[in-house]
């Protein structure tokens, strides 16, 4: 199954069938990978739903699946990581690959104070962020969102934990296994007073990632891996 | 500091009061940076030794800086990391980056039973950690070792307890903040039943990185992580 080329169809299609890929993966399906009837294949939607099919047709009409074996996979992760826009988009494009690869439940991009104007488009980082799923393989795609400065994002947080990655934070404040809570990384220059205060206002916690200043992307991967649980403990 | 140019020396001229650059880092502090007399810098001999100065004299001769503070920094980091050569120099080279940034007191390349032909080759990866180490202002190298093989890997271990990544371990056996420990990351196909047997036969132990598989390089970082304490026990 590792080496079957995946695709990804839309949530709406998924309970079907014979179902139809969208145009540019079809495209991709006949005339990049030559996929011929009976060829295997596994479709995902991003919301769980994992099939695994063959080729029905393939014709530059479009491209055809019938589906063999259907699985709803839970979802895995909990955690939503926000990175303040980066002076370096591809450190960003890194840090969205990376997120996915290990394990993340939403992926929040910010403009913060010390932020520049950012230099990625939404689409280009959602076509990022979906091709990060499938070289994964997963079938869960990380929502994406964007806001417009930290306090939007702070205001949007819903009833996850605040996390800010911070060296003010206490040395020995640093962390671990987590209910679900939402982790911010701040720009190259760092987040300002004001924005911690934003966040202890709420009650966010500042955290520690040890005694050196890490990378935006580098702490982004290093806080997610931190606070992700190796195992659920639902007993699966 | 963090803005100040940073330069290398090497261990035997560390203790002196007026220092020569070498070579390269003279050709780049004089032609490139162009720096003069008086201009402030940092030195580090990738031993501990971190050393503020300033430029006595820049020239084509060669440039000297005069040392004004000397500090003395212990070692911080622990674990040995070993990666097999991946059939894609880049996301080794990456690996070298993130985990000299993430802290490793030792770096080791090995060739697996699944390895392609190294095409990575020691000197350059030599000038990549180099490189790595002064981005992230660090005042100790990690070493770097090359192995013919995993075998060999696991006879230099030393007294490093073997930990070594691999889907096989139990799903509760992960890796938690250790005593110093060589880490084992293998290469895109695996690691195969023998070289898994070479390490069990030692006393290795596998660990889980979670449900999913993932890149040799990512995998890297997230054990490296995972192991690491945020804080020392020595009471600093």
């Amino acid at each position: 199954m590792a080496d079957e080329p995946r695709f990804r169809i839309d949530p709406g299609t998924a309970a079907a069938t014979r179902i139809r890929l969208p145009e540019a993966e079809a495209k991709h399906a006949h005339l990049v990978l030559r996929l011929r009837s009976g060829d295997a294949c596994t479709l995902t939607d991003g919301r769980g739903t994992l099939l695994r099919g063959q080729i029905g047709s393939a014709d530059r009409n479009g491209v055809w699946v019938v589906v063999s074996e259907r699985t709803l996979v839970p979802p895995e992760a909990d955690h939503a990581l926000a990175i303040a826009y980066l002076h370096k988009p591809d450190r960003l494009e890194f840090a969205v690959e990376k997120a996915v690869e290990i394990g993340v439940a939403s992926i929040h991009l910010f403009r913060a104070d010390r932020s520049e104007k950012p230099s990625v488009r939404e689409d280009r980082l959602r076509a990022q962020v979906q091709a990060a799923v499938k070289q994964s393989q997963r079938a869960w795609e990380p929502e994406l969102y964007l806001h417009a400065s930290f306090d939007a994002l702070v205001a949007a947080r819903g009833d996850l934990d605040l996390l800010v990655a911070h060296e003010k934070a206490a040395a020995d404040d640093v962390p671990d296994a987590h209910r679900a809570a939402l982790l911010c990384i701040g720009p190259e220059g760092g987040f300002t007073d004001r924005e911690l205060q934003v966040a202890t206002a709420v009650g966010g916690r500042m955290v520690s990632l040890g005694p050196h200043r890490l990378r935006a992307e580098t702490a982004a991967l290093v806080l997610l891996t931190r606070v992700s649980p190796l195992r659920r403990v639902s007993g699966e």
